[in-house]
């Protein structure tokens, strides 16, 4: 088995918690019935109800991983009578720009940097647009958009706002009914802290109505939303992770909902972040979400050495970038069963490839 | 937690030994990296040589349920200028025919039904088809269709021959370069005895080089085989589903390769079969294969309050059908981690239900 003794602080797969890990150790059971069509309800209400999602608003499950998501909206939602403007800050935004010119949607590839969009109202391009797409937090590089500031402008130009939440759910906070958010995609891996395969396409009533006939069996929301009136899927459902989420959720109710876990995350990502304020690094983006912290080196080092020190010296899995990015930054995921004690392991192996005192 | 206790003889999900139960229980690790990569090749590996794949073919793995396997190889490898035969005994067979339909892919809804098509030659359209598409085990019905007879026909007739062996793999026997295969697809949740979430699709260099370019990022094929050089997937796989494939495929080879399998669920079938020949009971068709028993109950019982009496009175799960067939025949996986002493609950429970005496 590998990695099974590792401290893990990359942004998906993240540390789950041994109450989900039991779970996942269970025969997995038929689900053709009702008690797995209770399973599916659970779930569908207890997502519902962490977003605020407005008066029937439903869930689709996908067996998938969070592309599909992001893929299946765009292909369920929009054709080419749509504009949306997509924004497009890093590698996820980039994904985006992609699926829409794959199913051939009008677009406008919105590159934006060292903004949060605050400012969207004077950035964004003065056309008829149908549709805004944001991926809430940039994975790529850890950049946290603002969620009022798009979802009023949003609202002001009658767009379908189109939010990629999965690795902020749970973490920081949105709200489909106060930001005027019309889907939202999670994953499993992320926030939820749950093995890899489910995605989870939440459609409020304004989304519900533009569900379209598509050419795909997989990807076919109308079938999903039918089947889901019985709390079934059209296809075998990623049965263990779906039972992982039912567990997972009620740990989130029991342990003062999810505003507690989104504090819970925050105050590790301020502690992570004042903890290291002695070492040769700095954030790279002011707009750090509560789960992830992404990195510079101020001393030269290289961001790739640093990742790598920390896995060979210390067992520590921290998440380097790619290409251009490879030596300038490396990400610290927040996510997940996390803790000060765990989060000093990291703080305490920096300190010591640093050779500093803490 | 759902079922844990019950007796599962549902076909798919199935009974998993505990060493695959384990490995969910354990946290999953990071993945973009060579230490994960040699999982994937590990994977493939044994993949290739469960189904003596002809050199230089190659596996995909897809995060989705086994439908997605179904359609993308359509997507991926048919188009406007074929002419599939498709093969429709049932549930899964038709699923096919509207998977091409979706894809505008030409083809003939070859409705069969009491053969398992040995004589294909003579039972097929005479038209100029360039694929033949199978269901190997039509597993709405518990249905085995003769590979042989099969490839034979792909063969002489230069055809494209695709195979779902979702239902099959490792509990009856298949052979892509003895029976001219082109294309598996096969799923975790079935003979290979894993949760549900994992579609593998293992394609000939004959497949290999009709990939095409594809509308679809999630199912592009090239980006998969690309990908797949350095032992990766475009976008987050299974992880953990992976992990606890590389572990069955290390326990199949452990207890003598998947030809013991094969015996193994072939001995558990036909002691299940003699077992309850003194019920009235009666199979469903003449051709099953070791994965699963087909009943009728022949002394107007409907098989639906068989399936129920069982499940109430006895923990033990069998499969129902629906529509038509919901009164008619009910299903019996053998599929898993069976034993002889496991099979027994069924048998004694289905004894005392009729009254008899074992």
């Amino acid at each position: 088995m590998i990695y099974e003794d590792y401290y893990i602080f990359t942004p998906g797969p993240v540390k789950m918690s041994d109450e989900i890990l039991e779970v996942g150790a269970k025969q997995t059971p038929y689900f053709r019935n009702c008690e797995f069509s209770d399973v599916t309800y659970a779930c569908e209400k207890g997502l519902l109800e962490m977003v605020n999602a407005p008066e029937g608003s439903k869930v689709i499950f996908l067996t998938a991983s969070g592309t599909a998501g992001m893929e299946s909206v765009v292909m369920n939602l929009l054709n080419q009578d749509d504009h949306a403007l997509v924004v497009h800050g890093g590698g996820f935004g980039g994904r985006f720009v992609d699926i829409c010119a794959t199913h051939q949607v009008p677009h406008y590839d919105f590159k934006v940097s060292n903004t949060n969009l605050w400012d969207i109202e004077s950035l964004a391009p003065k056309e008829n647009f149908t549709s805004l797409i944001v991926n809430a937090h940039e994975t790529s590089v850890g950049h946290l958009y603002n969620l009022d500031a798009l979802g009023a402008y949003a609202k002001k130009n009658d767009l379908l706002f189109i939010v990629d939440a999965i690795s902020m759910l749970v973490t920081d906070p949105i709200d489909m009914s106060a930001q005027n958010i019309d889907v939202i995609i999670a994953s499993s891996q992320k926030g939820l802290a749950l093995p890899p395969g489910l995605t989870m396409v939440i459609l409020a009533p304004k989304a519900l109505e533009k569900v379209q006939e598509v050419q795909s069996l997989y990807f076919n929301f109308k079938d999903y939303l039918s089947n889901g009136e019985r709390g079934q899927t059209p296809y075998t459902p990623a049965v263990t992770i779906m039972l992982q989420l039912q567990a997972r959720l009620e740990q989130i109710a029991r342990r003062g909902g999810v505003e507690q876990s989104i504090n819970r995350a925050k105050n590790i990502a301020e502690y992570f972040r004042e903890s290291i304020k002695a070492l040769p690094l700095k954030a790279y983006t002011e707009f750090m979400p509560n789960a992830m912290t992404t990195l510079t080196p101020t001393d030269g080092t290289s961001a790739m050495d640093i990742v790598n020190a920390l896995e060979e010296g210390y067992k520590v899995m921290v998440c380097p970038n790619g290409g251009a990015e490879r030596d300038i930054i490396f990400r610290v995921s927040h996510m997940g069963d996390m803790t000060r004690a765990y989060t000093d392991v990291l703080i305490n192996a920096l300190y010591n490839y640093y050779g500093l005192e803490r």
